[in-house]
């Protein structure tokens, strides 16, 4: 007997039948013999319209409050999938975040899991019972019930996989699996059958949207055999796993693209040591997601640092700068909004050099600007007009030969 | 500075709109230089939403699920306010039942609040804020989410004030107070301004309908000072408190109703000491309440039992009577339907006597059938045909000259 994890997302049970489906798919799992955990999101629509409410009352709520809104969504979800898993006779129990033992650090709207109790959960297993758990939340220290911000639901699927030691973790959505574009971009894309934690890290953290990063890293680093497939096909879906047994085969696996993203620069900053130190240190305890870092540094006494941050994020990374100017000293900031980053992953760019230099060449060839660079060992980012995204994207997945329907994927 | 508790009903958060009248008379409260704490039900007819969600599911949900569903409602409706009092400047937290310190039975749906710690709400009114605590729920020792059941938000609201021993409790709702009658049945009713606990405890059984029994028997075992009023006037209320000080005048101080009542009768039953034990042991085991019991005993071997419980509770009842059946050896059991309980309440009584006999002759010359009589030093209820309920409530009204407008209401 095996334990699997199951994550149905918020488009999986965003309807009564929807959610009746899901139960059905559950019980198969639990007929074939395996125990199961399921995580589940908000309803569809359900946690857009808590946040619609909410700013109908005031235009920035408070984080705190916003969980204590937000997480009554999954709460939702929980009882009416265990309640149709009861009505197909199956002993079946809800938990919130609270309940599952899952604790988070003391913020809001984007907490970490610091620590899970696996008491809970195992205890219902143990009974018989498939364990329903609310995902996306958690409580802290000090009784806070906490969100682990977005595709936490992701996030609280992988963490439980790896504390209840799972033999895989599933991931329900309503794609069914990684491509290697985005196919309502690229109509060329195709589906990869499996990727390796590294790749799908890049191309989550990058946008592809499939999967959180967060999730990723956290099986990677608890090796987690993780699956990604649609709710609502029998389809096999991408395995996402190590890649030490995989061969290298084509060089990159996949086109990713993240269209909201902002460029800050502060300008005149004083070329000290801990200038950079200072300024992230000021913008990580805010909370504020840097993503890119560019500087351009030069023998002068003042120095120029870029960064990137999500678009939502600029007005806050404006406010924090303006108020910390006496400790950071810049001279100003400059913030250029509707950008996309463009990326190419893929673990065969380590041994393939000159992967970047095709990169920037397709895209000067596309009559592309290219505002910002970030390498990796297995991707290259480029920070481009939003309008050119598009065009960027398609040019590339048919340059490194994604287009190719014929050749097989293969590491 | 006094610390007050306010309760607000679902119709007074129905709509943001509503919400934000509610954070203001909040507000004013905190303004004149009281401490708040605010209890909170679900948003207008949300519950019955999530109510409608899970019968869509399962005929019968689980108890535990239906309680985990339901208390999302309260627990939005305390983040709007809290987010609305926030909006006018005010410092507020909201609160679930759990994180308020509110512990019940290990029963669902309708557990009954064991114990409150009130250290959580005391240190944040300690830190100037109000506190936004969802009505109707707490958790049990085993960890779980449990419900009051119908009006628990009211017992919650008064229950606080015991704990915190607050300078009052005001429980807002969609009327300005209680009536000496539905004024929707007779023209004639008249708000009364003070009534007693034990008159407004009878009356709030026998479904007034304005607070729940539970909450005034609540409020009489701690002294607690009650008002309810309206939340969409600034009209004074009616006070419910000891009547130890007032004079008794009129002989009845209200009319009231329950239009969903069912009467069963077990047949043949032994005739043993322990035959009604037994009986309404079995009931309780399973959580019926039992209203009304009549027992015609007489010399025999055997004899016959009537009770009546809610009209939504006939089904249960007798599934459970017909498993017991082996333990109980009854004959049979009979169920009538559409029924209604009319009564008539005041502390006057127990100095009249003939008060039950003039009830009776009233009825019998309005024609109306009585199928269930009980008496209490202050009530006097009798069963009737739920289509005869109206023309009673009526009658008995002028009978016993409540229509009089010109007669001050005193005790």
């Amino acid at each position: 007997m095996s334990l699997i994890v199951q994550k149905y997302g918020g488009t999986s049970v965003g309807t009564i039948e929807r959610i009746q489906a899901v139960a059905r798919r559950i019980l198969a799992t639990c007929r074939a013999g395996h125990q199961v955990v399921v995580v589940v999101s908000a309803m569809g629509k359900s946690t857009d319209m808590l946040v619609d409410m909410a700013k109908q009352v005031i235009d920035h709520p408070s984080p705190r409050e916003m969980d204590m809104l937000l997480t009554t969504g999954e709460q939702v979800s929980t009882a009416l999938v265990t309640m149709a898993l009861h009505a197909q006779g199956w002993d079946a129990v809800s938990m919130t975040g609270w309940q599952a033992g899952i604790s988070t650090e003391e913020v809001h709207t984007k907490a970490r899991i610091t620590e899970i109790d696996p008491a809970p959960i195992q205890q219902a297993l143990g009974q018989g019972k498939v364990v329903i758990v609310a995902g996306f939340q958690g409580i802290s220290e000090s009784g806070q019930i906490t969100t682990l911000g977005r595709g936490g639901s992701d996030t609280t699927a992988v963490a439980l996989a790896a504390v209840l030691k799972a033999d895989r973790c599933e991931i329900y959505t309503d794609v069914d699996g990684v491509y290697t574009a985005d196919p309502r971009i690229v109509s060329s894309a195709r589906k990869l059958a499996r990727i390796s934690y590294d790749e799908m890290l890049e191309l989550a953290t990058l946008g592809a949207g499939v999967l959180h990063p967060r999730a990723v890293e956290c099986a990677k680093q608890h090796q987690v055999c993780l699956t990604v497939r649609s709710s609502f096909s029998e389809e096999e879906g991408t395995i996402i796993e190590e890649e030490a047994d995989m061969e290298q085969g084509l060089v990159i696996s996949g086109v990713a693209y993240d269209k909201n993203v902002a460029k800050i620069t502060v300008v005149d900053m004083p070329a000290k040591v801990d200038t950079l130190s200072n300024l992230f240190a000021v913008l990580a305890a805010e909370h504020v997601n840097v993503d890119i870092i560019v500087q351009s540094s030069y023998e002068a006494e003042t120095t120029n640092v870029s960064f990137s941050v999500s678009g939502d994020e600029v007005k806050k990374t404006l406010d924090v700068l303006h108020k910390q100017r006496d400790t950071l000293q810049f001279g100003y900031v400059v913030a250029e909004k509707e950008l996309a980053k463009v990326s190419i992953v893929g673990a065969g760019m380590i041994t393939n050099p000159g992967v970047a230099a095709r990169m920037f060449t397709c895209l000067a060839e596309a009559g592309v600007e290219v505002k910002m660079v970030s390498t990796s060992e297995i991707k290259v980012s480029c920070v481009v007009p939003l309008e050119d995204m598009e065009k960027a994207v398609c040019n590339l997945h048919t340059v490194f030969g994604l287009d190719t329907k014929e050749k097989a994927v293969v590491y």
